[in-house]
């Protein structure tokens, strides 16, 4: 009965971007546990039961996987990206918190991963390489009113930003409504990065300045990238090179 | 004559948090180059030459890395973390924007690695699990009043805040500030993260509320993560744990 519970970061797709620590666990538990396209990230060996859930039940999952430690399971929860940045870590510890009390002596522990925005960044070369907020555009758990209110802080501010979840089929205002803000405050020609399924066989990058940007340019697969006012573009044959300097001068 | 450029993130430390991209390139490579304690990470072999730079020496860094890759070298410059997150990333596409054309046209790859916030996030539960700022706290490259505004509006929106680089000895004073600053605005029961030397012996993790919060609880190593007003801690047996809930209702 010495259970144990992994909360665990995939990385955007590419598997030469797994942690060790990632692929070790995963050679080790008796459960996998996640959204459907994650866990089928995980091969299939004997000893492994794979539960793949939908997206939307994220609770559900967590307290699931929660009673399999409790049990004696070696479980893995498995994320895309980093589990800590908008995705199942704080599920896991919301569902702790208002479970029973055995469920805090657990051996929990989250293990990190390249989240999108850092694979992203990599591939434009380096647009968040100075002060920068990280924002989830989905109003499903927040009022659109706040998401507004600290892009609009942000970019006061003057971060670089990194979006997630811009824009999906069931909400496919919100990012319209983000660019409309953007173009009330910073310059024509500030740049936007969208990143899609970076690192995967799907992957696109296109720099564009906000004159040009269009709600259509972003979907559920996409990382948006906002330079500060100080963001570099640097051209050169194919996709340029875009870079925030680590200097601010006055 | 074709040579190219990795700039490589090593993570926060520990070897089980290097990605397998990052190992392959590094057995590949013909130079080495970085801030002496990362350069000696890379174990040394036959064909590899290590260049050890000091840490104020970013830009010739870049330089000397592009112009050995411009004459045929398969060079890595390695960062700590993540590359693009307050480290050398940045510096080379700067010497890249400045230099020769050539440099353009040079195969140049940034390759993420797990940053300092994720690990230290990772290790005390998800206190990054909702939208967040990452600042560098040091003043060398960007003036205090900038550093100081874009913390009073972090806080005004409510994010969570990742702090890097909060204090050094050259640098006693700022993170001072930036506690009274919080003060300020924040109740006395705010959660703070001190997260020292996350994966590596020397770890120290540290859970404290604002009312409690000292300078001398940060130093070079620490990256100090800052809850919004919604981030809850888990009081169990040792260290608690700290999840900002993905839900925020008004």
């Amino acid at each position: 009965m010495s259970g144990w519970l992994v909360i665990a970061g995939l990385g955007p797709g590419d598997e030469a971007q797994v942690t060790p620590e990632v692929t070790a666990a995963l050679s080790e538990a008796s459960d996998v546990v996640g959204y459907i396209p994650y866990v089928r990230r995980v091969a299939d060996r004997p000893g492994l039961t794979r539960h793949e859930t939908d997206n939307r039940e994220e609770l559900d999952r967590a307290r699931h996987a929660l009673e399999m430690a409790a049990g004696g399971g070696r479980v893995v929860i498995v994320s895309s990206g980093d589990p800590g940045v908008f995705a199942m870590a704080s599920a896991v510890f919301e569902a702790v918190e208002a479970g029973p009390q055995a469920w805090r002596a657990l051996d929990i522990r989250v293990l990190p991963g390249i989240t999108a925005m850092l694979a992203a960044a990599a591939r434009a070369g380096a647009p968040l390489g100075h002060d920068f907020c990280v924002l989830n555009l989905s109003d499903n758990l927040k009022p659109w009113d706040l998401i507004e209110r600290r892009l609009r802080l942000a970019v006061e501010a003057d971060f670089a930003i990194a979006l997630y979840n811009p824009r999906s089929k069931a909400r496919p205002e919100g990012f319209g409504r983000a660019l409309a803000l953007l173009r009330e405050t910073c310059a024509p020609d500030h740049v936007l990065i969208f990143a899609r399924a970076v690192s995967t066989p799907d992957e696109e990058l296109r720099v564009v300045r906000l004159a040009e940007a269009a709600p259509e340019m972003a979907d559920m697969r996409t990382v948006v990238l906002i330079g500060s006012s100080a963001t570099r573009v640097i051209p050169r044959n194919g996709t340029p090179l875009v870079y925030t300097p680590r200097s601010v001068t006055v």
